[in-house]
């Protein structure tokens, strides 16, 4: 819808006719918002919606809702839909296309992973059916499997709602895009909660019970794990199978291959949000990632350049941010994982500091990880957890990675400061400066390898 | 404090001895935490001491309390000294020599404002003297002379006091680092405490009464403002009175011009901190910005380079935040009236935004205003002003101008986002989007100057 707008504006209707096709009853929602509307914190699924349907008519998009593309004719160029309610068919041309059908929850083929009361949460009717369960009233158990952001999201959402909640995470941590240390950090916090944390245990299948219906989880090492509902926070994958089936190349990552203006392979088929790769500016790796701003922003530049004017998209680096309870936890650029698979040699450090200064009430704790390339400085990575007003100062770190700065013109930075504030020195400083003096000492040890390596662990404080 | 600990890190007590001259009683302090002390929020002067005179001794750091240089011989590389208990003089001879005295309150030489009664709040034992007085127990009236940051860091103290405040400007706006209508925002703010708040007001003198004591502020247009106590709030100059009396260089902008390790004109001789002057990344000018976070950085480069190591102050960009009861408002680069003056033509923009996703619980409104170069789109100057959780995103525009970003790459910036964090646009972003298409639209009136100019004015919503 975010292309259709931007289209929309820059030319009217006379010039332009827009058609929308949505699977589903809403427009333009916030699927990031679903968990929060699951715990209770957003009140009702309309709130989550931006413009709804007749907004976009108003300003001359044909939304067609309950209508689902069901092939796409590359060469002569048109669609081929079903109405779900009646059933009818129907056939639609286009001189342009954009194709974003966002993404689905990975669901393993294992056995009773399609069963009924195994709940992917995707779209906003997959929140409601959720919602719907829950509120059944005879629900107590429920076994969330895998422990990303949309899973420990809604973890935490069903507890606070006042349900017994287990995650099982086939890692040493949950949350995989973040370096285990600070994963452990999130494991702590979600265990906090009074949520039961299960690692490094792989669920081999779910079982079924009356009527078929998911009524345990068990995982390899023989542990059965009773649930009500069974909640799946693999992550997603991009939703390309209507893509690939009309011939439209798909990546190596698994997302619909675009260039920089979001066009296609197909003549006049462009593509925007989770259903297609991006280019991680750091490791100039093809990547997916789902996520509303890039979807957005995608959508915009695709909007734009189909109504005539010019716009790119510029790729990612990786920032993401949640948080747990009041533990906050961000991430840009590579993880050390990331850096190793792109080839990146570095250290690793961090720090502890207050989000305040010291002596300031509210003063909380904050943890900073930052991962510099050997030698130069370069910073690759940077993760974050800590309490209030800890997450956003990834933003600091996401516009230097995006400047392609080194850990020695990060430290010299005129960031903001007061006592309600910061530290004198703000924690992105500090961590600047330490990791300058790791990549410093790094070269002497280089030059001299028999004096003691560096990258210790600091002491794992309490958060 | 700071020079002293960095040169003591590098060089051994055998190596180097290092003594430090204060007229205080204290050390390594947060001057910007007084405030909160005299408000209460900070409970004792102890929580502001980073660091106690017996730490830096035990690290070999020799420190003199309550001892003042009065004079500098930068020929025979000596110092003279008064104990300020005893009347003893002495006299020590250098090799290096940091000259870091800070700033004094601005002091009208209009009548009366050396009267008991007025007061400056620069250090310690200011806060100390004015607390001593606020206990005294018949203070009942307060009127501050200037709006600056301390100025009105201290008017809220008192408030929260329970005193009866008043703030007396002579601009339109307080705080005149900000644009008139951000400022108008702070008036908002200081005025909703229940401070009365007098513009474009200038103080002419200041009564006294009995024993010369301050009991009245008097303004040119002839309003007498009864004062149990005046506090000065017209901001800070570098106290460079003993290094202008040795013959060491001042620069233009009134503090000690220093090169880029920190080093004053004479030999061995280096300043840090509030009494220097620093090179304003942006304007090229040289500026004088008092604050502790150059401060502690301009100390530490001065430090490594004495104890053999190599360091740079790199400039400043003009970076400040502060708050006023739960109104946030932050700046960074150049101000409207900064970029006439330094010679540039740009546009402004404003967006109105939230800190989280609008339908998330404790979004709050939040203002984001961007000074854009024509043409070019250089990003030069942005202020925020908002409730929770809006100032720190001003290190994100910070670390923009410091890479000489354009807004045209801002808005492609990969920044977090969660529900509870921001919308899906990061106001940031929305920001960047504005000015990006005033710069464009603006680059198409100049092309065909009969269109409408840009740069309406925003409602101006309620914060």
């Amino acid at each position: 819808m975010s292309a259709a707008s931007q289209a929309r504006r820059r030319r009217p209707p006379d010039e332009l006719e827009i058609i929308a096709f949505e699977r589903g009853r809403t427009t333009s929602y916030s699927a990031c918002g679903i968990p929060y509307w699951v715990g209770g914190a957003v009140a009702a699924a309309d709130e989550l919606i931006a413009r709804t349907p007749e907004q976009h008519r108003a300003n001359g998009i044909d939304v067609r809702l309950r209508t689902e593309v069901t092939a796409i004719d590359v060469l002569a160029r048109s669609v081929t839909t079903t109405d779900l309610d009646t059933g009818r068919t129907g056939t639609e041309s286009y001189d342009d296309l954009v194709y974003a059908t966002g993404s689905v929850p990975m669901r393993p083929s294992a056995e009773g992973f399609d069963a009924p009361g195994v709940f992917g949460v995707q779209v906003l009717d997959d929140g409601a059916a959720l919602l719907a369960e829950l509120d059944r009233g005879d629900v107590r158990r429920v076994v969330v499997v895998g422990g990303g952001y949309i899973g420990l999201e809604l973890a935490e959402a069903c507890q606070v709602r006042g349900l017994e909640v287990t995650v099982v995470d086939r890692s040493t941590a949950p949350v995989g895009t973040f370096d285990p240390d600070i994963g452990a950090f999130i494991a702590d916090a979600v265990r906090g909660l009074g949520i039961r944390v299960l690692l490094q245990q792989a669920v081999v299948r779910i079982e079924t019970g009356a009527g078929g219906r998911a009524v345990a989880v068990h995982t390899e090492d023989g542990t059965r794990l009773p649930a009500d509902v069974v909640i799946l926070g693999l992550g997603v994958r991009p939703n390309v199978a209507l893509a690939a089936a009309a011939g439209i190349v798909i990546g190596t990552s698994g997302g619909i291959a675009v260039d920089a203006q979001m066009r296609a392979s197909a003549p006049g088929v462009w593509a925007a949000g989770d259903c297609v790769e991006s280019r991680h500016r750091l490791s100039g790796q093809r990547v997916v990632v789902a996520l509303g701003t890039h979807a957005n922003k995608q959508g915009r530049v695709a909007g734009i350049n189909i109504g005539g004017g010019y716009a790119t998209f510029p790729g990612v680096i990786g920032t993401a941010v949640t948080k747990v309870c009041d533990l906050e936890v961000a991430r840009t650029g590579l993880s050390s994982a990331e850096a190793d698979e792109a080839g990146y040699r570095y250290v690793t450090t961090s720090v502890d500091s207050t989000t305040r200064a010291g002596y300031f009430p509210g003063a909380a704790p904050i943890r900073v990880k930052l991962i510099a390339e050997k030698r130069t400085g370069l910073l690759l990575g940077a993760q974050i957890a800590g309490r209030e007003n800890s997450a956003k100062r990834i933003d600091v770190f996401a516009t230097a990675i995006w400047n392609e700065m080194g850990v020695d013109e990060l430290l010299e930075l005129d960031l903001s400061y007061a006592p309600p504030f910061s530290p004198v020195w703000d924690p992105v400083l500090i961590a600047a400066r330490k990791a300058f003096d790791a990549v410093e000492q790094d070269v002497r040890v280089d030059a001299c390898p028999t004096e003691p390596q560096v990258g210790e662990a600091p002491r794992q404080p309490t958060m």
